[in-house]
């Protein structure tokens, strides 16, 4: 069994894994930069270690740094939260090669999934639904125009290094092709170093629907219902909620069954997330697979009582999967807002600063994830999101209301953040219908 | 339907009454005294009006100026909350005569319950389990000596009208009976008034359990399980939790349906509890029905996933109960530590004071009651109980783990609070073991 754990992260996600291994008996490290000395993750682990200046290349992403650390205070384990150095291969691998416990998949599958055209190849391979798309890479407008017509406008044109939407372009029309692909290219070209592209049916007005999966090192794989992380702004998730309200059991269990048949085809171990898009009419295709916890896991945490960071070191730990599929129940409706230091009246600038004052809501139903406390100073170098606020009720319509009342409760001063805009969008018509997609904030 | 309501009580309950409302869209009112002016229940609620001086005589307790309040406000329904005038029959009486919704149950059961002879002869008609006793009242000690030999020693002598502990003695033998039944009597004289006494067995080291219990107006009632509330110290409680480690299936069976007989027999309407002795042998006995909403309500809620003060308030609209005994299930496992501002290594002297510093963890499993904030003055006129910590976790062991965790994050500062002492009791092998009574804390 893992004994010490170093936390390859910081944020409320830091947080949240120090509480998970403090009841589980387990010691905690904490890794911090200098920007961090305060932070409450350094407070609140057993032992906190700093590992370099503000810029994350040189502490929360220095490999070497972190590793050092985990060897020095002799932890056994490192969880490396989401984000930061969390499906980095490389570093899967030397915690392997150091004899370390990485919490999550093994190095050689979180490489494989990263990829996106092997990825994609092994879900058709395991009759994952999949969007039509090009079978191989493409580096010509030609080539790309051919597949395209093959395919059916529209298409999306994609860089096989690509994410967060960058060397990425929707061509509506044979037309609109050539110019897309070029843009798509230079971009991929700019940033990643790479014009390798492909090419794919565009799903019109899809929701983001993803599947919480858990797999043990003994082949048993089960999924924990869906998420629906259909608000995001610049693909950036903002609300999550599980269940989703666009499906019902059977959906949920068609995508379910190819979420657990996902994963066993990767042959992955640890929690991990499949992303689907699902059409209006019901058709789902896989998107990725993400090899770590997600920052909107307490939602599937509320709805199924299962607490996933605990799991991930249990099985992380080479125990085996303590539930079976039939046992897992999704019981009412929990919704997850992020909470931003940014202002969204002014193009969402982050707003980093000292928060003078503050009060969280608590009572029935109400779980906050968050890294602040009054007197913080959040340091302006890291992600805006600083807390997360989760409500559950028995439906949706309660747990909307619910978490209406508690954003109202809200207060950070001395900085600007998303509360009121979260409050917003829980007021817009759509959004109370469950009428989304993943264009819903981009129509505001 | 009710659609404004006036909260007639302070503090954490007074918060969580006003959040329940705001959450199914009914207006609130508090009301406060001069020294609650920064209370958070005065900030929080839609209204807020001042009803008096500090001493609860002169506003909390002030029936008129309630009832003025809430007719000015044009509020047309009160929630009691606990203590205070929550189990006054006539001033349930006077929300009747005042068309006034009590969200409570009717004023003539409050006061039938309230008299613990009446409530005795109702529960063995309705053959609930009582401990043997006196089934006429007693006034004098040779009277008294004779009822005991016919009922067995020990016995424990009451104060007809008593509470709290106050004109209650113990006699283990013939020969300390007529001490005890004199302090007794004296005691409940200084005390009430009156010198009415009954006389029962005296249960050894019982356990503290009672039942939730549900009621509409349409003669349905269900029970929500148990809490034990063991863990008192002079007869105040410190921890609660459901289920009870001490109950399996068949007893809880048994005495939910006994609670329910109690609560039927009572003609009981609205949220209320039936409190047990429950003997090393599985012999309970009915010790009295609260007919308010309890403090450790949430161990209840987290546990069935129910709304209890939305309940209340639905019954109270003349709402039928949208749940069936059977629909009713406990999951998990809920604890709720007290957290008092008083000094533990002081005979847990209060200490009141400003709040110069807060922390309150929050996380998966995570629920706090407050009704304190950073730089908020706890007045010194109050009970001391200024929060409530409850956790859920998947089986009482991670229960504990993950209270004493909580615990070990909370920041105070400015006053004295029990938060390490409860730490403490938590760390008892007879508390981890679950092997506990009422005198458990008394023994330490």
């Amino acid at each position: 069994m893992i004994k010490k754990v170093l936390i390859a992260n910081r944020g409320e996600i830091a947080v949240r894994i120090i509480r998970a291994c403090r009841e589980m008996g387990i010691e905690t490290v904490a890794v911090y930069s200098e920007a961090d000395k305060e932070a409450l993750h350094t407070k609140l682990a057993d032992e906190a270690i700093c590992i370099g200046p503000a810029p994350s290349q040189e502490s929360y992403l220095s490999m070497d740094r972190i590793l050092s650390a985990t060897i020095i205070s002799g932890a056994d384990a490192i969880h490396p939260g989401f984000g930061f150095l969390s499906e980095n291969s490389k570093f899967a691998e030397l915690c392997e090669q150091c004899n370390i416990t990485f919490i999550g998949p093994d190095s050689k599958v979180i490489a494989s999934l990263g990829n996106k055209q092997e990825a994609r190849n092994t879900m058709v391979a395991a009759g994952v639904p999949v969007i039509p798309g090009s079978k191989d890479a493409i580096y010509d407008v030609e080539t790309g125009k051919k597949t395209a017509e093959e395919i059916g406008y529209p298409v999306i044109i994609k860089a096989a290094l690509g994410g967060g939407g960058k060397g990425m372009r929707v061509a509506q029309t044979a037309e609109e092709f050539e110019k897309s692909f070029q843009t798509a290219q230079k971009e991929s070209q700019m940033a990643f170093g790479d014009g390798t592209m492909y090419i794919e049916h565009f799903v019109q007005h899809p929701r983001h629907i993803e599947f919480q999966i858990l797999a043990d090192k003994y082949g048993n794989v089960i999924h924990l219902g869906e998420r629906d992380c259909s608000v995001q702004r610049n693909h950036q998730k903002m609300i999550e909620e599980s269940p989703s309200p666009a499906l019902d059991e059977s959906l949920r269990q068609k995508m379910g069954e190819a979420a657990v048949r996902a994963a066993k085809a990767a042959h992955y171990e640890n929690a991990g997330t499949i992303e689907f898009l699902l059409e209006k009419n019901g058709n789902f295709y896989f998107m990725e697979m993400n090899t770590r916890i997600q920052v909107e896991h307490p939602v599937t945490e509320w709805v199924t009582g299962i607490d996933l960071v605990k799991e991930q070191i249990r099985i992380a730990s080479g125990e085996a999967l303590s539930y079976t599929q039939d046992e897992v129940r999704l019981t009412g409706h929990a919704i997850e807002c992020r909470i931003n230091a940014e202002n969204p009246e002014k193009g969402f600038r982050p707003s980093p600063g000292t928060i003078t004052d503050m009060y969280l809501p608590g009572g029935k139903g109400i779980r906050i994830d968050s890294a602040i406390y009054s007197g913080y100073t959040i340091p302006p170098y890291y992600d805006s999101m600083v807390a997360k606020l989760i409500v559950w009720a028995k439906n949706r319509k309660e747990a909307i209301r619910k978490m209406q009342s508690a954003l109202g409760e809200v207060i950070i001063e001395g900085i600007d953040t998303n509360v009121d805009y979260q409050y917003e969008i829980l007021n817009h018509p759509d959004y109370r219908s469950g009428n989304i997609d993943i264009e819903f904030i981009e129509r505001l």
